[in-house]
Formats: C-alpha cells, sequence, structure tokens
C-alpha cells in the first residue's frame, strides 16, 4: 500500500525528513485553504527551514496520512503531536505562486509600484508590463529571497542590490491574505525565515 | 528596441503568427483581470484554435504593443481593427493553471465529485486527495481535452474512456468566474474549441 502511494508521488512533490528540535518544535505553521494544507510561516534557523519548507509549500501528507480536507487546527494539532523525529512529509512546491523574470531600465527600474508587499500597479512600457506582471498579487521572494514581512524599505533595498535581472515570486492576494491572517503580522515580521533557500 | 523586447521573451512565453478568416474573424474573445490581458474564449476551428491559443493564455503583445492595463473592451477593439494578416502576439502559457495527474482506483475513479466544471470536494483516501487537489477550482482541460462548457455527463465519459492515468488541468474558481462572466454560456457550451491540442 505504501509502494502505491511511493508510487504516486509526481515531479514537483518532494519528500522532505525532519526532526523537531530542543524545545519540541519544528517553526512550521499551516493553514488550511480549499481542502488543502499550507505552509504558511516557516521560523527562521527552525527544522522546517532546515529542510527547504516555503511559504505556499502543499503539504500533502504528513507521516503517510494524507492531510487533504484537515481544518487549519486539525493539521496543527496533528504536527504537535507527531513523535519528534522521524516526521516526513510529502510537499508540493508552492502550487499558487509563480516566478517572472524582469530587467531593469537604464534608471535601474523593472516598472511596478508596490505596497508592503502587494503589486498595486505597472508603469506603462515596463518590463514589468511587457512580462506580464500582475497586480492584486503579493511579491513572495525577490530574487529567491523571501519577502514576507519585510519592510518596504527592505524590499526596496533588495532590488537595488542586485544585477540587472530580477525575479520576482508572485501569489494571488486573495490567497496571501488568507494564509496571513492565520499568523501574526508580528511573528511574520520578527521571525520569518528571510534566507535564500539553496535548490 | 525591437531586438531589446524579443531578448526578454521568456521560457513559458511564446509568440504567435495569425490572419483573419475569411469572415475577418480570429475566433478569439480575450478578457481583462488584474491589468493582464487572458484568452477567455476561442472558437473552434477558428484561426486562434489553429495557432494553438487556449482558454487562460495571458496575451501580452499584440503586434508589438504591450497590452497591460488594457481593459477588456480596449483589447477586443484593438483585435478586431487588426490588419488581417500578419497579426503577431507574445502569449505567456495559462499563469493561472496547473495540471495535477491522479490514477483510477479498483473502481475506475480519481476521488473527487464535480458540478458543471468545479470541483466541489474529494473523497477522502483517493488519488484526488493524495495529490492535492483543491475544492473551489474549475477544470479547464481532461487529459489536454478542454472542458469548458461540456455537459457533465460529457465529461465522465472522458474519465469513464480513458485509462488509468487521468490528468486534469485546474484553475481558481474566481479567475475562472471572472472570465466566463465576460462571454456567454451559450456562445462556450456551442462553440468553444474543445479539440486536444497538439503540443
Amino acid at each position: 500500500h505504501t509502494g502505491l502511494k511511493r508510487a504516486e508521488i509526481k515531479p514537483g512533490v518532494r519528500e522532505v525528513l525532519m526532526c523537531k528540535d530542543g524545545e519540541g518544535k519544528m517553526g512550521l505553521r499551516v493553514c488550511s485553504i480549499n481542502k488543502g494544507v499550507f505552509v504558511s510561516f516557516v521560523y527562521r534557523d527552525s527544522p522546517a527551514a532546515m529542510v527547504g519548507l516555503r511559504f505556499g509549500d502543499q503539504v500533502l501528507q504528513v507521516n503517510g496520512e494524507d492531510v487533504a480536507g484537515w481544518s487549519t487546527e486539525k493539521a496543527m494539532k496533528y504536527l504537535k503531536n507527531c513523535a519528534p523525529t522521524d516526521i516526513r512529509m510529502a510537499v508540493r512546491d508552492r502550487p499558487f505562486e509563480r516566478t517572472l523574470t524582469m530587467q531593469k531600465d537604464s534608471t535601474g527600474h523593472v516598472g511596478f509600484v508596490f505596497k508592503d508587499n502587494k503589486i498595486t500597479s505597472l508603469v506603462k512600457g515596463s518590463s514589468a508590463a511587457r512580462n506580464g506582471l500582475l497586480i492584486d498579487h503579493h511579491m513572495v521572494e525577490v530574487n529567491g529571497q523571501n519577502v514576507v514581512g519585510l519592510k518596504e524599505t527592505e524590499i526596496k533595498q533588495l532590488f537595488d542590490g542586485c544585477g540587472r535581472t530580477v525575479t520576482v515570486t508572485i501569489i494571488p492576494s486573495f490567497v496571501y491574505d488568507h494564509m496571513i491572517k492565520s499568523i501574526g503580522s508580528k511573528l511574520v515580521k520578527k521571525h520569518m525565515d528571510h534566507g535564500v533557500p539553496d535548490v
């Protein structure tokens, strides 16, 4: 039976193996959207960060149990009650997100306006406009670095500090808002993993 | 200048070259979502169908003009007024959609319930649940065939008629509803291209 489940794991789905830290924590929050369970928070330097879990990943199984249909509360309780070692998860790589690559113009801009992480308008004739960036989406990563909960000035520094090519990973705001609502904004600002994953 | 624009065209973006048919039509409807322009309808056997345009594709440029920020009306009017030959479009492959692969169980089911094209619930322990299918999404394709506007019984036949492996392409319902609202449901039911694209 396990063999069958394994065989069904597809490209874009990975298995992670994790242990809780000394305080019995994984450093992970999840939340339920459309009967799926999604990673909504990864604590900096936590076991969840170490295995590369990211904001927006969809958790499919934990220790062989399908989590489809679980509520946020049920999923969080299950994770809390897991034995501290050998926690196995099947994870689908951020199904609601996508990455766009843009080029700075001669003034160093890719051509969009954002407030907090939200894309609010596009500049006519810019690289953002040419590449089909959309408003009503939130930025999740800039050049591979998580920017959820970063200040606008910090995000601007990321744009200024990189070369001509900028990659931006976006998620529809309706999904983002749902995920952020389920966690405190203070937690996100202070403790979110903002590392660059090595993939 | 054109050279620069060309150079920016990325994987996942393709260029199509089209002519209008004898009646001056491309067989294409588009609609504006989040400042992007999306294909909302492809008429069966039309020039648009021939070049492989599909429901949900994002149009980035028409004849070298960026369409970012255009309203539905402006985009439709521009297409209508295009010269009949040599219409060039830069198109991003269906950014809101994704495809899941599922396996039928011994009773021939992949494990979800749908109404019209909308996924309304998942069966516990099924392939759909294991693979992280989501509710509040609409089916756009089944095994590569467009099912937008097909009857439930016709979609069920598609599932019954294929082998053990089923691929389903889904789109969040909030995007689907927006796109369908902009065209008549009669048009979709009678004239939507339901062919299998050769890709």
